[in-house]
């Protein structure tokens, strides 16, 4: 079957005829609906070589850690699968048997550094491919709705999912504000979730002014870049700063804008990996604001994230390519001229 | 000034001349906007002797717990108010001094016992008048908010509130049903406050065709009465049953609709006074559900719902009475031919 | 291999030899250390048959629910562990890629209607015998700690754990009172537990006293029974009552105990299969106090159930039977002559 | 009545006699039983001037903001008080009226700016001297413990008590660990607090050895200074690193040892005022670790720390001072020859 491989560290992916996959004990083999493209593919076939980056991320190996697809065989011991159901699949795989991963939290699975593999399309075969092989449990169904555009959400909808349930303590109840900063396919999905499932009012800020427009169809305040920035931010909250701050860029100066535009006692996550860095003072902090990072989710969450996906609150916006113009997919997002997620459909 | 008196036992309120209060130390005399009208006035006022009841409610005393008004005059050692701007009263009045009332939940004060009265309405003069004195500590800013529809938010807002905001790590992320029996006053308003805050989808049910539609409206998916009711509930939810579950009526029919509805780990909160009982029993219940009751809110949450009002978030419905009608106001109250809350607006 | 089977519905477990069974994928081969005995096995094989009981209960099969042992053999697939190395299995069985089991609550797993068996020990077979097979992701390192005495935490620690678990936010702090009524095997470990992860004053109540000064030895205030039972408790408090209570028993009268000694916003779990009922009403209970069951828990608890295990902060108290002794061990268990939690040891 | 005062900016308190004050409406006079040194006074009193330093803290006033008495009068409204009963006094005096006062927080007024005074000795007269008057909701019974050594606990003890609560989620269970980062006044009931509330192993680190014998004496794990710090506290931890960390010395080096030694997951809050800095950045952090700070606590939660005191849980170290002596309690204290918390008594 046709693939889009990693061969070799810092190169791009291309295309490869691979056998097709048999399912082992536990696993699923999944005709691929779609899969789709991230920003740290990108980081994986750029900037990693045997020196630096993860050892479970070498080459080769096929990528797509955001995939669904439909059911097609089943491994050993696996059951309570129909063929032709539609899942989308939990990338992270851990050793499956640490505290960490039996509460479906596989991104910090204890052993993760003697594990061979960090995810399904991140060191083990993943989605831009006909067919993936996926641990059982790491699948969700998806019923009825369209599995093609539902990939993107096991990591552009599941990272922003799992910062903001973690700050849903300092949203509850009327009266509270959000930030949004960086309205790429996670910020756009982080506004979505955040009006799906708080009452917080949503203030989001990016330098593409389509975004903005974008954030506000979906019910944002908008404010634009500029020296005012965190004033403008402020004086929409009353003058009190924001309860939350999910910050998916991650440079210092977003970091530094997260820190400025926050209320005491709030929560500034990082998401984006921007590498930034931020000074932190005692007093030059309002009292008890929480400042912390994020990565991924866990599987439950993922259930909670289709949830809204089926039920139509949230919706990631997809650009299609077939499985033959998936390099074309990585060379539009690498130019930035990407206006949705891109998206590898091989039955398209 | 004219004023609402419960002036003796089991005998309906009368319009009575009294003196225009002076707040004491502490307090702000309010000129009224809008006090609402409510069926446990009516209790008390038909129930109650000497015999039965707490001994706070003895008459005479004005009536009207949800009140709403202007600034009119700060008594001694009260700063940072300006004469003419509009507050809601929280209405319960605790010793001020001991551990709830220390955080604002004066309802629970430990030393309710000994305490004179229970609320500004019940025991002390409440809103039914031109001026009400009120605790400064229990005024909540409305801005520029209209002040007369705010009244009922005091209770008929805030009593629901409470409940669902302690429920809310049931109703936390995607994916989640809530459910609303009972929607007359406090039941339209949960609806609403459910929707305004979290992502659950919100299923209705009265008797009153007319109260369904009004839910409806509001997002609300209804079920009507009848024998299949719970079972037509359970399928809203694909057969899992709903996370929460808000009984505004609170008999026993009621409380047994909810603990058929309620889902494994979900909550069922008895917020109607109706005087019903349950036969819980360990197999009879789904694991892990927490059948509880609650009573009104903290002055926190007052503030909160304020936020809620302010944002158009939430509206009550109200039918208003000038001060003259008020013994109309209850007596329709108790005929059942009001349709939103009763509010009776001295200044109309 | 021997083993002690439950042949068939109402009729004492016997002592047949068994082919020792192979792990499969996924699946690691313990030899035993310890099997605890507990009441539930006894209503399986006394009240259950073709008409009432679950039908995954259905004999023959190898019983032992609360199993230790150090590792055999290893199935297909599973890597991580080391012969020898001891763990503590996690009893229960999900379908293991349900929304519950992916957070390793196999207890709620939503396909549990359609699965064959409830856990190890439960339709599936258990420790009592010189080898049982238990799925890998069940499997909880037990370190250098004595694995034999650990048996009883499967099931006597990690049930009222995950009750306390539940239960922390109402004993968060200073100045809370937590009452454990019924002082057998999981009543013992309430008071350790509660006392190793809280600072509430534990109050405990049992009509053995015997179990009362072993309460007692373990920090906890004791109250008789009696008809001043409920006052007593309450005296301890201030008056105030307790802030939750856990009833290990579960009948109708200890039902009673627990709603009459409760406080405001309080909670009583009822943990003991007593199928006791309590009649609810709004009126009879003091304000927001939540009345739930609970069942078992999770593998991510059962993980904190053996931290604090390890760390010597508890210690069931076991009585140890040769595997030839197991059906003896039944018998003192139904006779009520035990002393501690029975614990089969093959290898002794 | 004699008092020590702040009389002028950065000059030492001095022994001014003043008119014994009367409580106002709402206040009740205390005749002071202890009031204790805290190392901001020395702040106050060395560092601020009028360009520098809160406009509520302008000279002259009475120190001692952790200040305990006997009710000696009652001003107008108040009631629910016997002359000669104990308490212990909440210090900061906010609005009274904004949310966060309602909550009990004062500390965090909304109104702070505009307000006269910060606290009970910060501004508004404190506890040095024979009386002091103290609004009646700042206070929380002593019943018959000790009043004297109660003192400290109004911030040394609620301080670390709320940064305590706060973090209680990232505690809740077994098999965590807590680590503190300085042993003086603040620490010392820091490692006992922990103790009385939680099941964590406790570690604390501070450079002077007989400060670490004290807090090992309470149950905590100590370890020394160097530049294996952070891997011995690790180490001790299995690797995994700590839970939680609280600072509370807050220099750039003992912040640094607390990121370092934190877990993923975890939790540091820093409330030592040591003006120290960090250098945040995303990759340089355990995923999800929640960077703080703190400021003082609630009223609620001053009950709860009375709750320990009164139960013996925790317990101050102090060394007492006569009114006449307290110059020189201050002189100890900034000369670093104290070897407990610094009383006041008057009645000494």
């Amino acid at each position: 079957m046709k693939s889009l491989r990693f061969e070799s560290y810092k190169s791009p992916p291309v295309l490869v005829e691979v056998d097709r996959p048999s399912p082992g004990p536990g696993e699923v083999l999944l005709k691929v609906a779609g899969a789709g493209a991230c920003h740290s593919d990108v980081a994986v076939f750029t900037e990693f070589d045997d020196e630096f980056g993860p050892s479970q991320l070498k080459p080769p190996f096929t990528l797509g850690h955001e995939t669904s697809g439909w059911v097609e065989e089943l491994g050993a011991g696996v059951t309570g699968f129909e063929k032709g159901d539609a899942y989308l699949a939990y990338g992270p795989t851990g050793c499956g048997h640490c505290r960490a991963c039996s509460r479906g939290q596989d991104t910090y699975c204890e052993n993760a550094a003697t594990m061979p593999f960090l995810a399904v399309g991140l060191g083990r075969d993943g989605g831009m491919a006909e067919y993936v092989v996926v641990p059982a449990r790491n699948l969700v169904p998806l019923g009825d709705a369209d599995p093609v555009a539902a990939a993107p959400l096991a990591d552009a909808g599941l990272t922003p999912y799992h910062a903001i349930k973690q700050s849903l303590p300092k949203l509850a109840g009327g009266g509270t504000y959000a930030l949004v900063i960086g309205l790429g396919g996670l910020g756009q999905l982080a506004v979505q979730i955040i009006g799906a499932i708080t009452g917080a009012t949503i203030i989001a800020t990016d330098s593409d002014p389509t975004a903005m427009e974008r954030a506000a169809a979906n019910g944002a305040l908008t404010v634009s870049s500029g020296p005012e920035q965190a004033e403008e931010i402020r004086a929409l909250t009353g003058g009190r700063g924001v309860d939350v701050v999910f910050d998916l860029v991650g440079v210092s100066a977003t970091i530094e804008l997260a820190m400025k535009s926050v209320a005491l006692r709030g929560r500034v996550t990082v998401v984006g990996i921007g590498n930034g860095s931020f000074s932190w003072n005692f007093y030059g902090v309002p009292y008890e604001v929480e400042l912390t990072s994020t990565y991924w989710g866990t599987i439950e969450e993922l259930h909670e994230v289709v949830d809204l996906y089926r039920a139509g609150s949230i919706a990631p916006q997809v650009e299609l390519f077939g499985l033959d113009d998936a390099p074309l997919a990585y060379e539009k997002l690498m130019a930035g001229e990407l206006t949705g997620r891109a998206v590898v459909s091989p039955t398209r």
